[in-house]
């Protein structure tokens, strides 16, 4: 006999499916890639090993992974009628918004089900190109052809700054890359796994995940962090701004996960990064707001697990590798396109349509149309 | 106690939320939008008061609601930046993947968190717009500015045709748009929900669904039952062919649907339109068709509740309006722009973030990267 419908409008309660991919250990602070927890990996793997080992399961013979940079590179240029739609984005547009336009306009009828690795090298090669292309134009710039003898993260600043990026910039974009690569069921993650139930494509699957990525629930906030920063100015005044903010119940930008009850390991990495590569001033701002914030939002709410999130440190790495905040989320989107296209290929290999029940409130059935119809 | 997790790949037995929009009763072949049942409205409800319905939950006070239709035709015209845009599309696009990128397209930044009626007389009144613009430069032709004097259907036929469009067509279109407005909880809006829980925009939201109702086993097969048609070719072929079909295991088109263990009643009322407007030599092979595969379908299966879906009489309506098969799930789409206009304004108005959980079955933690790393 089938279970009484479970009633969970969050659906926190509900176990939507088996995933071999990534386990975020929301109680002990973990986040492993197919058995590879991540602050083994980072600093360190290069970008290419793990998309190899999210797609493959495997870790690559060689890093960074032959075959993946290899599949990459060769496909950073994308089709001329793709980039004929970016070009024709308006200027002033948010590079947020351009993104999701510009990952439907990927979709250019070549993309079929079930998603193929391919189409995934696609995705995942062309994300950066088109957006630093975007972003060339929308300053008014000419767009950077690709350099293939770049890695995917050196190549993505190659490609929105036209100098040779620095090595420690790269090695800390290569971080963050790593880290937010993926992150189990999340809600854009979850949103595509939905498009892909109904055998969509992964350009459509992807479109709806960024359209997703975009709130700033999720992942549409760290620019705020900076910003929180830049109106803070200097670390003995952390502790009254945030005193003030919190008597007013408004929210601070880069505390608290639905899944972390304890620290988030990624914005333990992000922080060591941090350490590296931020400006000593800006890191030492970073850390002492940090400080007063959990500091004051433990007093206020004792004994609640509220621990800095991903998006914390994120901002203050993202600043340092020389990233305008507009470029922030979707520099994250840009490192889930691996995470996006396993999880695409995983749903697609044991396939159920995504489709869950409601309960009607509204009015009865019956209600009459206070008027005569034509045809009736 | 919270209650154990659920587990649930496919969430057919968790309700995700309450609703007062549209009930959808599939033990009893009910379609009820805000207490109005469907075969009460359909035909003669315009759609511009169908949109009223759904919107403000309760009927205009005049048929077409002034208001909806003048907000709508006042929104026609797209700003034009989104245009031209559209008019970047590669002239051999799918129009269902032409529509995804108009949808985000639409998303030029003006569009915020909550959203608003406004943003959403915009949706609904461009999407059919900015879709028909498409499909005329596709075609080579100029695209046709919109008739204020006309109302929704009949302007969509305008803009694609250029001529005054019958009125029997209209009325068709306008049942069928009526039928499809909103349909409940399914994998489309559901993603639109999620994408709206992030606190995302609605032009994003709408550009998830569009592209979860792409996949054929959502709105993505229209088109294939007038391929069947075609390839059946005549009502006497009809048996042959199905049993020929069924015993390859192949799936026929327009029978079954998850949600309904009865007659869908849209399938009911779109079959009574399409007697009004079709072509009597193709109605006659597409009710000689129904019959010889819902009997050959029980005979396979006895007992299981089979019936035809809304798929199947909608092919032949649409067919009859005079729309070319690329265009049923784009029109499926300029339907349902109501109902995901509605759904998001639900959502926003009491919101949680939708995240589910996943189980993690892949290798345990502590799997070590085979080669040193740099930085470790």
């Amino acid at each position: 006999m089938p279970d009484a419908p479970r009633f969970s409008k969050g659906l926190d309660d509900v176990v939507v499916g088996r995933s071999s991919i990534t386990w975020v250990g929301g109680e002990t602070g973990d986040l492993v890639y197919r058995g590879f927890d991540v602050r083994d990996l980072v600093p360190g793997v290069p970008y290419e090993s793990v998309v190899h080992l999210l797609l493959y399961g495997e870790p690559p013979s060689a890093d960074p992974s032959r075959e993946v940079g290899r599949e990459l590179a060769a496909r950073r240029d994308a089709p001329a009628p793709v980039e004929r739609v970016v070009d024709a984005l308006p200027a002033g547009l948010p590079p947020l918004e351009a993104l999701r336009t510009i990952l439907s306009a990927l979709g250019d009828g070549s993309f079929g089900y079930p998603p193929t690795l391919e189409e995934g090298f696609g995705l995942i090669a062309r994300t950066p190109t088109l957006l630093a292309r975007y972003v060339r134009r929308s300053r008014g710039a000419a767009p950077i052809p690709p350099r293939p003898d770049l890695g995917h993260a050196a190549n993505f600043l190659w490609m929105l700054h036209g100098d040779a990026p620095e090595p420690r910039r790269v090695a800390a974009l290569e971080g963050y890359l790593d880290l937010l690569a993926d992150h189990g069921m999340n809600a854009s993650t979850f949103a595509l796994r939905i498009a892909i139930s109904t055998q969509s494509d992964l350009a459509s699957a992807a479109t709806a995940a960024l359209a997703t990525l975009k709130g700033p629930v999720h992942g549409g906030a760290p620019s705020r962090v900076s910003d929180m920063l830049d109106a803070i100015g200097s670390p003995d005044r952390a502790a009254g701004w945030i005193a003030d903010r919190l008597a007013r119940k408004e929210v601070l930008y880069g505390f608290g996960h639905r899944a972390y009850k304890t620290e988030d390991p990624r914005a333990v990495v992000l922080h060591r990064i941090a350490r590296e590569v931020a400006q000593p001033d800006r890191l030492r701002l970073a850390e002492e707001v940090e400080r007063a914030a959990l500091e004051a939002l433990h007093r206020a709410k004792p004994g609640a697990r509220l621990y800095t999130n991903v998006e914390y440190y994120s901002a203050v790495v993202l600043e340092a590798v020389g990233l305008p905040r507009e470029l922030f989320t979707p520099t994250f989107a840009v490192a889930r396109t691996a995470g996006w296209t396993a999880h695409a290929r995983e749903q697609a290999a044991d396939n159920r349509l995504i489709r869950p029940d409601v309960e009607y409130v509204g009015p009865s059935k019956g209600r009459p149309w206070p008027r005569p119809l034509v045809g009736h």
